[in-house]
This record gives structure tokens, C-alpha cells and sequence, in this order.
């Protein structure tokens, strides 16, 4: 990837007098350092450099090809690049497979040149490469970026939409005074993706956050893996949540995927920070790249010149679940000597009565000297209004105090247009957060805390295969795609799952004896090949309380189901409550496994959780504590609470035994019902994509 | 009120050289165009104006006395306003109930002599008023504010917290461009309040929405009365909600109303739109007042120079409820004509390939006409980037042709600094939405379309009294402040509430007769004086099969509660799911109905919604319909639906009854049983908060 970033030498394929080529070139002339070789058939020299007819003519070797000729010519190019040893190739071309078939075989085409002859591609229909710091623009986005003054910083994006890095990018360094880094617009993807460059990002010595804008990610399961490990902050704004819902929905696993419930949980477990919008995407990369560190507990002074914002404050942390600090003894005392006699000293810390006996800046100065010594305090977030004294506050000598003590310091940051910029660019400059709303304020410190708990970085988890045997799965499911309860139940049970005793009538003259068996009160179900519903079908019976309703239930099935499908007799537990678990293999992400509340009324409202499956133990655990019910498991109101090992024991052999064989496709558990705090599976579904196995039949 | 805002001749008791004296006059002249007398005895003149030893040296008449001296020489300027005859005061100084008991007496010495003389007191404790298109300044604040220019608009602000008005207005319109009409900084509000300053803006020519900072509503009754019926928007950001929690919760009604449900619902009911910080709720009042008579459908085009943020855009609409609109075939054909052929027209509009073809500006022209005349279209967002072209959109044009077709544009303003800043204030006066998050954007265009929903505006509610004689409050509850549940149906019962049927064991004897009559299952209760916790305390046996069992529970309940309490015998009924009501007298908002899921695990997320009661019928419909769950209501999952007419009503009932008994402080009916269709109170408690009616004892 570095080639990319750090070439010695460019060629710019369809240089031009005019629009992007034009651009192109200029824009390379801006800082790039080094050779910039022209190429284009119709002129000797562009910008005073010599324009070569083709890459062939260039006498000396090329790292980097810029492209920007049309689509239908770019092949021709590629294999240009193959003859010269051009081993990278950016096509910021349009015209591939965005706009349809045709498009699409030309992308093909370069695409298995570029294989044949060990070429990467950036692109096609892409911005390129911009490097703010680097002075690099490997793009022919309009100079303005550059031109109006650019503020190098240290968050790097990678962009899928191309319009929207050049804008976005003018928007921010110019528009708000945000410093960037890198920004990767990466377009159709055919080649490198974001899984490349985020690998090379978070290896960057620049870059100390990365964003991403992303309408897909289709090797998702890599780039789970690769953030998984990742030391550095990733945030992700995935554009298109709407349409997850459209697929096929067999299940209620799957079912219940959509919404971005999946997504949401393989981001949480993968430490991806999700975004919903361009600004606060960015908002929240800078302040992890400066607080990511922090740490959870996070115990926050408020320093503020109004008791309104301070109690605003205190409400937005409230809702985002931090701590508003308890002022050590010696704090309050120090601040009283501050403040007016009537004045008591307390957390949210109103400066505005000190302020009218010391002045501003002297107030802020004292009482942040103060705050900044307290045991209890971790953050001050500082309420700050610019331009209202000649100077402003030191934030240079602020911060070295802040790091001397152990404390971060966090700024709502309002006031006067140009006073505001410069305190901006100032606390940026000192790596200090600051935000222009209160509540963004806010939200990125919750961000930073709830980042602060992700704990030590971590590998992706293997599939702890089992003690026993791996069964062949051609043992169960009698040759359907979607087993009946009771087959699915005996995968789970071989798997060591616990489920419901329960057998299948194989004859209507053994009931007599199997019935007393299981004792009252007992279950009978009707299972019909490829039926799901089989409450809405009316083929489960509950509460049977004796052997003559059982043996009428019976009858009454067998004619219900005209001799297809089977008759399972269960005995009926007596449940606390309902529980739900499932398995999914996510087209992007592979293995997931889903957790949450069963039962009706969860229906109305699903609280239920994703994770990247197989699961370790303690994966599992966070999983459980993820929902938003999870008082219900702890023990909610007499009744027992679920075992958590046995639960979390339960969830890491689904997902084990769904990552072992790749023909299951999905697996509900629904419900898991809590029987005196042990989970059990009563009714269960494993659809299976195939009934080929990678071997051959496996059934 | 128009006196403290019109004022023909003001007297600045406290003027000075220096600090705020000094400010109040230079501010007054700043552009203030009635006679001002500075009131002073150290000077003759200030700032060239004669200076007055004291009011009575005023030798005309004075409509208002604006007051900065120290707390504790008010009394003493407010008994020379009366002998004065002048009857508005602005009390600018602090030092009052904000600094404890000896602030509070002073406080209350101004309020006596005010109230005895006719004289009207704003503050003490605040900033005054500004009045930023009508050049009035009558505020201490510094200078800058206008001196760094104003911006005047037609959103007015009422504010609880002092600095926060100046830092804040300030803020708005030099950081971001954002015009202000009037701002009224209420401060301790001793006597003029936010209903009083509310019920002036709303009849205010110069506004045409009122954005309130508020920590406390005393008088929150009728501050809802007034929002009601209120044709301009009004927006609150309410502070200090975390504090609400507080209230003791003897009821779950008196529980669920904490963590602000009871305020969201008090303003959901009155049409207040509430916000949750600074900036967002100018954003919102701005929104409102431009495009709060939009209409619910609000079927959205979006146009973009981005593909990526057209998508993020429909993710952000759907997610708030909004529609992206379906263009029309005509619609879809004009914008083709526009587009390279390979790129279909769809919504959102992404317009960066047309823009290849026709350059930027022509293309939104060219775009934005064609989709005003779509009539599947109601709102059009548009994407645009400020500062890349020589040109900017022309506005004007735009609103005319806008207007024309009875569309309404709204902006997602991004780009370089100073072109946005223009761009932003064209739009603010034409008339026009834009915005500088796209996040931001969509949630104010959801705030108009949510606020376009309300329908005409309509004053309260009356209690509709019974077609029956109002029975005396005395027949109930046996003299105890927490009624058990047996007298607490008795009262609904009479109200014409259904509740479950039941009989109290009179004596042990007669049970061989009441319970072959009602019929089994049965339910035993103990009920004793003052326990709301029958479950948690074993004195509920329900599903009793038999005469037997019957006999033995009731022994067993009648050595539990060992002579005190009574036995109830209670119909089982069989239940498809399970509601909440309840009836609530709050502090400030005076009563309240409740009304939400019931059961254990909706105590896990509690779903209830708070409405002011009495209750329309049509009022108690709009409740129903605010639950979260409200799919339960309309037949979920093979369950029969409630009959919604009868629910409503038994709403109605209990919001009139608890109206009509001032005495009743909660009332819990806790479950109420959905029996097909039919909701049934099972359990109730009423608690009065008194023994003593208005007129004597009342039992």
C-alpha cells in the first residue's frame, strides 16, 4: 500500500489543458515532491512539464499511475502500466461498474489484467488519494481544498462516496476548522478496499484516528477482525441501513438482523465506534484520538459561567450514563475562597458570582488550578465563551497543568465567529477536545468512556472444538433444508445444549406407555416439513393434564396432518421467563450469533443482541449485558435469575457449532425458557443452505 | 406586559461610570429612543445625560424603573416607585432568594410593597430584556453584542439563566449568523414569569416563535393552558430534569412519571415542542417557525452532489419517520433529460453527473425546477456546498418558484467558511431552512412535520361532571390515606370504571356460599391498611380450583394478617394481556392520567405516556396511540384487540373523577386486564392526600 501513499514518481494518464487533467496535474505541482511525468498523445509540455505521447515513452520507471482517461480506454492502459512494471494503477475515472453492465465487464477486464500482471488498482470512479499534512493531492478535485488554506491534522477518512471527500473535506478544514490527515476515496473498490487501507491506516505514524464512510463492506468479516485488533479509534458511518431489512427472512434470527441490529452488534463487538452523520463522524474520531484513553469511569467537574448550561450538563451526562464528579473536601473549600460568601461550592462549579469578583479569566485560571488537583475529578469539561476579553485563555500552559495531573480537559467552546475559530484551531493544536453544541460535547465524551472500557485489543476467537466427536451433520435433519424442532433440538442436545425432554410418537399405540413416563403436564406438537409457525397453524398443544386429552390431541394431529410430518411429545416446563438465541451466517460478516428477550411483549419491542460468532466465554458474558432488559436476568422481581455461566456455556457451543459446519445457515432457539435459572431450549429451527457439504453429500 | 417592552421613559436606578451601571446606560442609548434618567446622588451627569439624586428628583413621569443597586437597598427604590406612581421595575441585581434566606426576605419585602402599590417587578437577578430589531437594550450586558453586529430575526427567547442569555445571544448571532427578535431573561421571576413574558410573545407581531430555557414551571398548569391554544410554536428546554426522580413515589404512576416522562407527556399534550439543548432548540424554533405549517405527509425529494450523502440522508428520514417521496414518472423523465444515460432518476436525486454535463449551478436550477412540480413532493432537501462557484444559488428566485408551486426548500449547508456564513443568512431571510449538519436538518424537518400534526389548536379540556349525582368522597376508603383495592374499585366502580368482580369475605362462615356463586378459578387477597405490595408480601393466591383450597387460603390469609385487614374473593378473569392507568396530581402541572403496557416485563422498559387530564375522549384516543407498543392494542400476535372506545373511556372517567376530588393525590390501576377486548381494573389504589375536604371533613 505504501507505493500508494509514498510514490517516487507519477504518471498522470489523460493529462489535460482542461477540467480534472488539468486539475490533476496542477494539483500535483501543489507539494508533491516527486517526478510528475504528463501523458497525454496531444501536447509536448503541461504546466512546463514534459508531456509524454504514452507510458511506454517514459525513459524512467513509474510507481504510481494516475488515470484519468475514459472508461473504455483505461484496459489499454493497464496494460500499459503491466509493460512498463507499473506495479499501482489509481483510476479516477467514472464509468465502470456504477453505471451498469457495460461498465462493469471494462472493470472486470482491468481487473484481470491488473491480477495477470500484479498490479493494484485504486478505484475506478474515485477522488483518490488526499494527504493534507503530506501536502499530496493524488486527485483532481477542484484547488480550492488547498488553495483557501488547508489544517493538517491527524484523523484520516476513507470515503466511499467521491464528491462527498472533496466537499466534505472543504467543509471541514475551511468551513469548521478541522484538521485531516488522510482521506481515502476509494469508489467502486474494484482492487483496494477498505480493508486494505485500514490496515495501512492504523500502521500510519500520522494518523491517530480513522473514519470511514461505507455503503458496503463486503469482506466484513476481515474488517471485524482487523478493527478487533486495531489500537487506534475506527469509527464507521455506514450509509444504506434501510435496506439491510430486505433479506430473506426464514428465521427470527434473521428477521430480527435487520433494522442494523446486526451491524450495531458486530461493530459493538468488533470495538468499531458506529456514526450516523458526516460531522459527528468526525467529532467523534478527533475526541477518541485524543481521550480514547480515558478510560470508563470518567468522573467529570463542570466548570461553567452560567448555572443553566451547568445543569443542561448535568442532564446530557445523566442521559449518556457519565459521572458528574463529587468534589473532594479540599476542592470545595479551595473554590469557596473563590467565591461570594453565599456561594456554595459545588459541582456543577457556576464561576459566573467569582467571575464578577476576580474577572473571567482570572476565575477560569484559579478554579481550573483548583479542580485540576481534586482525587475525584478525572475531566473538567470547561463551558467557554470566546471573544469576550482581548485575550483568551492559555490553553498551551492549561494543558501542560492537565497533563501534569493526571486530568483532561474538554471545552464547549461558544462565542464570537473568528475569537471561537481561533480557540478552535488553539485547542487542537494542544490536542484538547473542544465542540461548538453542548450536547456533541457531551456525546463525545460518553464516546471516549464507553471506549475507554474496551479493554486489552484482541484477536479474533477460534471455534473451541469439542471433547466429543464432531458429528456429521447428514445424522440429523432427515434431508430437509429446514429441520423440524425435534431434529434441530438433537443437533443442539449432541452439541451439549440443554433442551426439553421430548420424543417423537413414532406409533399412536406406544402412547399409553410413553405418557406416564414424562408426566403431567405434557406438550404435543405437530411437525410438518417446512413449517415454522406451527403455533399460527395450530399444531401445538399445551397443558395436557391427562392421558385421555393426550391420546384426542394425538388423533386430532395425525388427522390434521394427513399422515405427513410427525407428532413430538414434550413434557412442558415450568418457565420464569422466556429467552431467545439464534445463529446467522451474515452474507459480509460470516458467523453471528444473536441474544436476547423471548415471549410476546418482546415481540413489540425486540431487545435482542448481536455478536461475531464463535464466541469465547467471556464474549458471550458481554453479550448477555448487552441488552437492554438485562435486569431480567439478574433476578427481576422473584424470580430466579438465569445461571449466567450455563447461559453464556449455552450461546458459545451455538456459535461454535454453527462456525464448525459451513452448510447451517441459520439457527433460532426461540424460546430459550428459564427453568429455575438454566436455560433451555424448547423449540429450535437449523436451516441449512445446501445439502452438499464441501465434501460431498453429507446426507 | 407591553410596558416593560415599550416603555416612552426609563429610570436606571444605579447608573454609573463604571461596570454595569455604566453598561445599562450606554446600552440605553445605544437605541433606545425614550427619554432616560440615570439615578444617581454621586453624579450630576452621565454619558451626557442629566443624573437624578433619586427618583423623586424626576421631575416627569416614569413608565419604567430599571434597578441595578444592591440587594439590600431595593425595598427602598420600589417605595419610591410607588410614591413615584411607577408601575414596571426590571430588578437587574442579584443578591436575592438565589443567595439564601436573607436574599429570599428582601425578595419578599420588593414582592410586598409591589403588590400593594400595583407595581409589576421583572427578576430580580437577570439580564433584562433585549430586543435586538427594536434596538432596546435594557441590560447590563457588555457592548459587544451589538457592537459586533446584530442579526435580527423573529424567533423571541425567554431564559431562566442569566449569563447564559448574553454568552448565548451573542453566540447565535456573531458565531452563527442566527437572527434573534426578543430575549427575555426572567431571572428568580418573582412576579413576571414565563406565562406572563409566554402569553406578550405569543401576541407579538415581531415574533414568530418563542424558544424557552426554563428549570422550573411553578405555574405549569397554566403555562400548558396557554401552549394549547398557542397558534405561534414554542419550544423548551427544560433543565434539571434528572432531579425529578425525586417526587415521592408511593404509586407506580408517582414512580413511572420520573426520568421526565411526566413533562414529555405534559408537553406532548400542549403542543410544546420540547428540545434537549441551546443550539438544538433555536435550530428547532427557527424550523417551526418557518415551516411549522407544513403538514404531516412532508413527502421529501432529496438533491445531492453526493450519492453517499443521499443515502445517509433516507437512513436519517426513516429512522425519524419521515417519507421519501415517490417522483412522479413525469418528474422522473425531465431529470433523465438532464442526466448522463446511464444514470437512472430516482430519489434521492443525486445530481454529480448532471453537474459533469451542465456545470453546478445550472444543474440545481435546472433540477430544483423540474421537482418543484412534482406533486408527489411536498419539502425538497437540498445538498449544496457554499463557496466552490464565483455565484451562489439565487435565493430569491428559488422561494418565489418555491412558493409558486407550494413547496417548501430546505438546505443542507456546507463548504468553505465565509460563503456558508452568507449563504446561511440568505436563506434566514428569505425564509428559508438550511443547516449545517445533515443530521441536524432532518431532525428539524421531523420536528415540523410532527408539529404539523397537531391539528387546531384548542384551550383545555373541562371535566365532563357524571350524568350521576357526584357521590361524596366519604363513602369511600374507610378513613385511611392509601385505600385498599377493594374500596379504590368501589370509587371507579361508581365512576362507571369495569372492574373485576369481587366480594369481601365478611366472615369465614358465609365462604361455603360466596364461592360456589362466583365461580372457579378464584383469586384470594389479603388486604391490609397501607400495604401496596400484596404480591411481595404473599397475600395473593390466584388459580384456586376447589372449595377446599378456597377454605384453607382464607384460614391461612386470616392467621397472616392476624385480626387486622380483610379478606377479599375475587373472580379469576382470563387475561390476554395486561395495561396500566393511572391518575396523578403533580406539583406544577396539576392532574395528570397515565396510561401504558402492563405486566413484569414492561416493568423492564416501562411504557407509559402522561397526559393532563381531564381527558377529551378524542385526547384519551392520541394517548393510547403514544405508546411505544401501541401494535399490542390493535390485535397482536392472534390476541383480540382492546376495544378502543371502551379504554378511552375508562381514561376519560379517571382523568374527570380524580379532576373532580381535590383531595386525591394518585391513583394506581395496576393491572387492568384486557378480558377479550374489554379492559378491566383487577387491582387499584387510590391515596388522598388529605382526611379534610375543602368545606370540613370530608369522612
Amino acid at each position: 500500500m505504501d507505493l500508494f501513499f509514498h510514490p517516487s514518481s507519477i504518471a498522470v494518464v489523460g493529462a489535460s489543458t482542461r477540467k480534472g487533467g488539468y486539475h490533476l496535474v496542477r494539483n500535483l505541482l501543489y507539494g508533491y515532491e516527486g517526478t510528475v511525468y504528463p501523458v497525454n498523445p496531444r501536447y509536448d509540455s503541461l504546466e512546463g512539464l514534459p508531456c509524454f505521447p504514452s507510458l511506454d515513452a517514459i525513459p524512467d520507471p513509474v510507481d504510481l499511475a494516475i488515470v484519468l482517461v475514459p472508461a473504455p480506454a483505461v484496459p489499454a492502459v493497464l496494460e500499459a502500466c503491466a509493460r512498463k512494471g507499473v506495479k499501482r494503477v489509481m483510476i479516477e475515472s467514472a464509468g465502470f461498474a456504477e453505471v451498469g453492465e457495460t461498465g462493469r465487464a471494462i472493470q472486470d477486464h482491468c481487473l484481470r489484467i491488473a491480477r495477470e500482471s500484479g498490479i493494484r488498482i485504486w478505484g475506478p470512479n474515485c477522488m483518490g488519494l488526499v494527504d493534507i499534512p503530506g501536502k499530496r493531492f493524488f486527485t483532481f478535485m477542484l484547488p480550492d481544498v488547498y488553495e483557501k488554506g488547508t489544517i493538517p491534522g491527524r484523523i484520516s477518512l476513507i470515503v466511499q462516496s467521491g464528491m462527498l471527500s472533496a466537499a466534505f473535506v472543504a467543509d471541514l478544514m475551511n468551513g469548521r476548522g478541522i484538521g485531516i490527515g488522510k482521506v481515502c476515496s476509494i469508489g467502486n473498490k474494484a482492487d483496494v478496499d477498505e480493508c486494505d487501507l485500514l490496515r495501512y491506516l492504523l500502521e500510519d505514524r500520522e494518523t491517530d484516528a480513522v473514519a470511514l464512510y461505507l455503503e458496503s463492506i463486503p469482506r466484513g468479516r476481515l474488517f471485524a477482525e482487523i478493527t478487533r485488533s486495531a489500537i487506534k479509534p475506527v469509527v464507521v458511518l455506514k450509509g444504506g441501513k434501510s435496506t439491510a431489512g430486505a433479506r430473506a427472512a426464514m428465521s427470527h434470527t434473521s428477521s430480527l438482523s435487520g433494522n442494523s441490529r446486526l451491524l450495531e452488534g458486530v461493530f459493538q463487538s468488533s470495538g468499531i465506534v458506529p456514526a450516523r452523520d458526516f460531522h459527528q463522524m468526525i467529532d467523534l474520531a478527533r475526541a477518541l484520538s485524543i481521550n480514547g484513553d480515558l478510560g470508563p469511569e470518567c468522573r467529570t467537574a463542570i466548570l461553567t459561567f452560567s448555572g443553566g448550561a451547568g445543569i443542561v450538563s448535568c442532564d446530557l451526562m445523566e442521559k449518556s450514563g457519565l459521572k458528574v464528579a463529587q468534589l473532594s473536601k479540599v476542592t470545595r473549600e479551595a473554590l469557596a475562597d473563590l467565591f461570594p460568601e453565599w456561594m456554595p461550592a459545588a459541582n456543577p462549579v457556576d464561576l459566573y458570582p467569582a467571575m464578577e469578583l476576580h474577572g473571567r479569566l482570572d476565575t477560569y485560571d484559579r478554579a481550573i488550578s483548583i479542580v485540576l488537583k481534586d482525587p475525584n475529578v478525572d475531566v473538567l469539561l470547561i463551558h467557554y465563551v470566546s471573544g469576550l476579553d482581548a485575550k483568551s485563555l492559555d490553553l498551551p500552559s492549561l494543558k501542560k497543568r492537565a497533563d501534569e495531573n493526571g486530568k483532561r480537559l474538554i471545552f464547549w467552546n461558544l462565542g464570537l465567529r473568528e475569537p471561537a475559530l481561533a480557540f478552535q484551531l488553539q485547542t487542537q493544536a494542544n490536542r484538547m477536545q473542544s465542540h461548538l453544541e453542548l450536547s456533541r460535547t457531551v456525546e463525545c465524551l460518553a464516546a471516549a468512556a464507553r471506549y475507554g472500557k474496551k479493554g486489552p485489543r484482541k484477536g479474533p476467537t477460534e471455534v473451541k472444538h469439542p471433547a466429543f466427536p464432531v458429528p456429521n451433520l447428514g445424522q440429523f435433519g432427515r434431508g430437509e433444508l429446514i429441520w423440524d424442532e425435534h431434529e434441530s433440538k438433537r443437533l443442539l442436545v449432541r452439541w451439549g445444549i440443554p433442551a426439553v425432554e421430548e420424543r417423537i410418537v413414532e406409533d399412536l399405540s406406544l402412547l399409553d406407555r410413553m405418557v406416564p413416563e414424562m408426566g403431567f403436564p405434557l406438550v404435543l406438537k405437530g411437525l410438518l416439513p417446512g413449517e415454522v409457525h406451527k403455533t399460527e397453524s395450530g399444531l401445538i398443544h399445551v397443558g395436557l393434564r391427562d392421558m385421555g386429552e393426550a391420546r384426542r390431541i394425538c388423533e386430532a394431529l395425525s388427522r390434521k396432518m394427513k399422515g405427513r410430518g410427525r407428532i413430538l411429545l414434550q413434557r412442558q416446563v415450568r418457565t420464569d421467563f422466556e429467552l431467545i438465541a439464534g445463529y446467522l451466517k451474515d452474507a459480509e460478516f460470516g458467523p453471528c450469533v444473536m441474544f436476547g428477550l423471548g415471549g410476546v411483549t418482546a415481540e413489540l419491542e425486540p431487545d435482542v443482541v448481536f455478536s461475531l460468532a464463535p464466541l469465547s466465554k467471556e464474549e458471550a458474558m458481554e453479550l448477555m449485558d448487552r441488552i437492554r432488559g438485562k435486569r431480567l436476568l439478574k433476578g427481576f422481581r422473584g424470580m430466579a435469575p438465569v445461571d449466567a455461566d450455563l447461559m453464556a456455556g449455552f450461546l458459545v457451543k451455538l456459535g461454535n457449532l454453527g462456525s464448525v459446519y459451513p452448510e447451517i445457515g441459520q439457527i433460532d432457539v426461540n424460546p430459550v425458557a428459564v427453568v429455575e435459572g438454566v436455560p433451555v431450549a424448547v423449540d429450535a429451527n437449523v436451516i441449512v443452505e445446501t445439502l452438499e457439504s464441501p465434501g460431498g453429500k453429507y446426507s
